[in-house]
This record gives C-alpha cells, structure tokens and sequence, in this order.
C-alpha cells in the first residue's frame, strides 16, 4: 500500500471550514493509502511566539481530527517534533537547493508584497526546504495538494532527484513523490466570504447545539418574503450544505426554488443536518480534549512508527553523504564487541 | 569553570599552517577553559560530495587533533553529527532570525562577488544559523574567532537575547557568549604566499622526515652567497620557524644577518626543528589514524556529554516554545504511570 503524507498546522482551533474543506477530505485518504497525519508545530513556530497557544492549538488539532475520524492506530498521527530528524534532513537537503530556488517560492514572495519589501524571518524563507525533508522522510509516495502548493512539491521532487543523482550515483536513496491535486472547495463563511478565524465570520466546529444554531441562524441571506421562489445557489446556507451533505442540499435546493419556504427553514435544516453529523463527534471531542495525556498517548504511538521510518531513511542519507551513523548505533557495536 | 567551543571543518588534510595558526592556539584553550572541539561535518556538506572523501578527513581532523595533543578525556571533540539536536535548536533560531541579516553575512557576500551573482546553495545562505546553533547547543560562555567572524558571533548574540526576550520572558534560556577575538597568524607556505592546500604550497605535517625534510628544502628564498649577511624577517623559512619556535628563530636571525650561514642551513635547521615538535605527533597520528574504530570511540565519548548538554538546552527551548518534550521522555512518564 502506497503511502500519504498530510501535514496539519496546529496554528488555531479547527472551524467548520478547516473541517469540510481539510480535514473530511483528508480522512478519506485512509481508505487507500498508508496515511501518516503530522501536525506542524515547528512550522507554526514562524508565527505562534505564545507557548500556551502552541501547546493549546496541537491538542485542539489532535482532538478535532481524531473525533472526526482519524483512527490512531490504523493511521499515523504525530507531531512534527516528535521526529527531530527532520531538521537535519532539511540541512541535507538545504545543501542541494539554490537560494534563488527559495526567493522564488510564493510564501516568501507574498510576504515582500504584504510587506513593502520587508524581508521574513530565515524559518519563512527557508520553510520549502523543511517542507521537503517533512515529506521526504516518510518515503512518501503521494501528497494531496492544492495547486497553490504545486510549486513546493516540485522543489520537493527536484531536491529528491538531486540527492539521488549527487550521492545515490543511481541509486534511489529518497523516494520522489507524486502530488494528488485536488483543491479544497471553498467553504464560504457567515458573511459569504472564505470562512476564516481571523475575518470572525467561522462557524464553531464543537460548539454545543444550542450555540451552533445560534449562529448557523446568523448567516447572511437575502431579504426576500417566504413565499417568493429562491436561488438556492448563489446562497451561502445552500453552499454550505452542500458541501456537507449533496442529498439534504438537493433536497433544500428543491424547497427554496418553489417558494414557501424562508431562509430561517434552510437555516434550520442545514443546523438539523449539521448537527446530525458533528453531534457525536462533539462528544468525543470534548472527551478527548479533557484527557490531554491520551491524546499525548495517541500521538506518541504515532511518533514511534514515524520515527522508525525517518531512521530509516536518514541511515541511508547519512550511508550516501559519508556522515557517520549516529552515536547509538555505534554504542550497539561497541557493546557487542566487549 | 567557563565553556569555550571551537569548530573544526573537516574539509582537507591538516597541513603544518592549519597546526601552527590554528590547531596548537586551540588547544592552549583547555588550559584555561572547558573545551569542545566539534567537527563539522554537516557543515562540510555544503562543499564535500564524495562520502569517502568526508569520513577520510573526519578521521584525518581527529587524529590530527589527538595527536597534536588535545585530551579526549579532559576536553569534548565530537563530529557535529552525533548531536542531530543541533538542527532543530537551528531552526527554532532561523524563526527570530530575519532573512535580510542572512543576507548581509559576509560568506554569502563573499559568494555572490566571486560567482557573479549566481546565488550560493540555501546550506550556505543558512549557515550563520546553524553556526549560532552550534555555538548556543553548548551553553558556550566564550568562542575564540578570528576578525572576520565577528560578525556571525554578533548574530549568534544577537539571536540568543532575542530568544530570551521572545520566550523567557526574562528568564535566560540560552546562554549569550562572548568573542575572544585573536587573529590567527598568516602562516607563509612554500612560495611566500599564505598557505593552503588548493595553492599546493602546503608542507605536510604528518609526511615521513625524509620527506618532510625534502619538501622544506623546496622552500623559496633569496639567492645571496653563503657569505653574505641575509635578511631574516623578509625570508619565509624565517618566518616559520618563527612560528614554530622564537628561541630557535632568534639563533636563526643572528646567524643569517652575520653571513656565512646560506639558505640551505636554515631550512636544515628549521627542518630539525620542526622534526623535533612533528616527531612524536607523527606517530601518534599514524597509530590513531590505523585504527578508525579507536577514533569513533574517542568521538562517540566526546558525543555522549556533548549531547547531555545540547538535550538540557533543547528542553529548555521546547518549554518556553511550548514544544512538547520528546517522545523518550513522554515513555518514561508512561512507564511509570504503568
């Protein structure tokens, strides 16, 4: 079986957007491939400076994905710390990536044009290399990626060709993954735009029923009178139940076209159909999350399998560069020999 | 007493100017300080590709130093490599770095003017990073650098009180070290110019006394008669025999400024003067050099309380970032939760 690769960054807690537009499509991963789930801590350092928040947001992540299905045990969910070793792949690799290769990448131009040509911190600039060594530690064999992240799994391809070529004198050491492009849909906010914590328009992905339909209830519609036939389509209570469920969508769709039916009864049904589908996975949210040491639990067994594989891959990186095998493997010969 | 770290880049053979400018000075340190040496292989990637090449002059820059007399029971040598927690510290700091003060580091410079504007591989760019990782890992309290590395110790300065600012609150977490600042001196080779293997005006420092003596006699000079007075301080055997040991060269400078005394005499005088210090190291190093695995013991023991400290650190780091602690820490809670 083939092996995916997703990586999660712990940088908020997850809303319904992050839920319909991530993280359900990336659960359903586990049905075909070997998936390994990481949460990016470090990557996250580029901007969370509060520890509390970073602890914080990586069990929030933990939780959220775990109630939403992601099985511990038969997939792999880690933190990215927990496998140091990337660090050090990433110095490999960084060896064999040109800075003009960087200074292309979009994170690192969008930030100049945000920022008046202000440059980022070194971990934005040279964040594209960690993002290699995340993917190339795992002999990955595919990654999910939206187009917009097209540009970094070529650079993670090219670098994995490169090692190859410069010290596997063809031999493959690294795996060269191959991308599923799939954008995520665009879930829509209350307001219509892309849903987004810091535009303040998110729906709450655990809140209790009665605050969830709260706000489900504050959704922008149009102003038209009950009994008027309506487009189900440019409504953003249609859109969004769309994208949870196709068969209450049709159905709404249906309702709102032939009139008599207001946006408060959408509204209700989309909560109903909502509700129906995050109300238990609320529940062992709010477990989980009240029992921080089982989800430590859960992401260390994730850890072990990862990292067995990362030590893998770096004994033939370090073989391939001439680097000495690290010191506890030389510890075990030496024992052997007394 | 204080920690002072030295880093030796293990990308040739030592030659007698790396011992007389910069191997002997180094070693003086263990008499006032606790000294790590490490050897930076990781760093050498950024130029070595052949892995036989790289394990060679690991064991070449070991042995060298052993047999030069650095103690790896009193002092800490280790290759950089064995302490892999040298790359996460680096990318925790690459994240209060700004990419633009990378930009101004002088081996980045340096590169752009000799490759004409073609920009150098991202290991180079980073690499003030991971040098002020290597220095902060260790608790450093003083790093002995030449002029032109000030600048990257007032980066790894700069970064560390950023770090306690940013995370501590107040609270140091990283030690901020000092510069001892002491250029090494030009050490002429056999043509007059500085010497360097790359000009092939290198005189071995391990070669047999034949040869030894062989390569001295190649040393340029004047071409005055045997009976005229000479120039000492103008000559380049003068000037390493100087460096090699004032009380001959002082004998040496009468001589030659009183006449009678030809080039050759020198170089037979400076060559038994350097047979005499070289001697004895010569066959230390041979023997040491003969025996790898004597060598990766000496490294590994110097690796152990190298990465003693550098986990104390890197646990230091992770709390006030809110990094989880590692995995085989997490084990041991659980066993004894057990």
């Amino acid at each position: 079986m083939k092996t995916s690769l997703t990586g999660i960054k712990p940088t908020a807690t997850p809303h319904l957007g992050n839920y319909l537009g991530a993280i359900r499509p990336a659960l359903k991963l586990a049905e075909r491939f070997h998936t390994f789930y990481f949460i990016a801590d470090y990557h996250a350092l580029t901007t969370v400076r509060d520890p509390a928040d970073m602890q914080r947001y990586v069990y929030d992540v933990a939780a959220t994905w775990i109630a939403a299905g992601l099985d511990p045990d038969k997939t792999v969910l880690f933190r990215q710390s927990a496998v140091p070793e990337v660090f050090e792949l990433a110095w490999v690799l960084g060896c064999l990536i040109n800075t003009g290769q960087l200074e292309r990448g979009h994170a690192y131009k969008d930030f100049l044009a945000k920022n008046e040509g202000h440059k980022p911190n070194a971990g934005v600039t040279y964040y594209p290399v960690l993002m290699a060594a995340d993917i190339l530690l795992y002999d990955t064999d595919v990654v999910p990626i939206g187009k917009d992240q097209k540009q970094h799994l070529e650079l993670t391809r090219d670098v994995a060709e490169r090692v190859n070529h410069v010290f596997g004198g063809g031999d493959p050491i690294l795996v060269v993954p191959e991308a599923i492009i799939g954008d995520a849909p665009l879930v829509p906010g209350l307001d219509g735009e892309k849903m987004s914590k810091s535009r303040g328009n998110a729906i709450p992905l655990f809140a209790p029923a009665k605050k969830l339909r709260k706000t489900i209830m504050r959704i922008e519609t149009g102003s038209e009178p009950l009994e008027a036939p309506k487009d189900p389509e440019s409504s953003t209570v249609w859109q969004l139940c769309r994208q949870l469920t196709p068969a209450v969508a049709d159905e709404m769709a249906d309702k709102l076209r032939a009139g008599g039916y207001g946006w408060g009864h959408a509204k209700q049904d989309f909560f109903e159909a909502l509700d129906h589908e995050l109300g238990p996975m609320r529940e062992t949210y709010q477990e989980l999350r009240a029992d921080e040491e089982q989800l430590d639990l859960f992401l260390a067994s994730g850890a072990e399998r990862a990292r067995n594989r990362a030590r893998n891959t770096m004994m033939r990186v370090r073989e391939a560069t001439g680097i000495r095998r690290p010191l506890s493997d030389l510890r075990r010969t030496v024992e052997i020999k007394k």
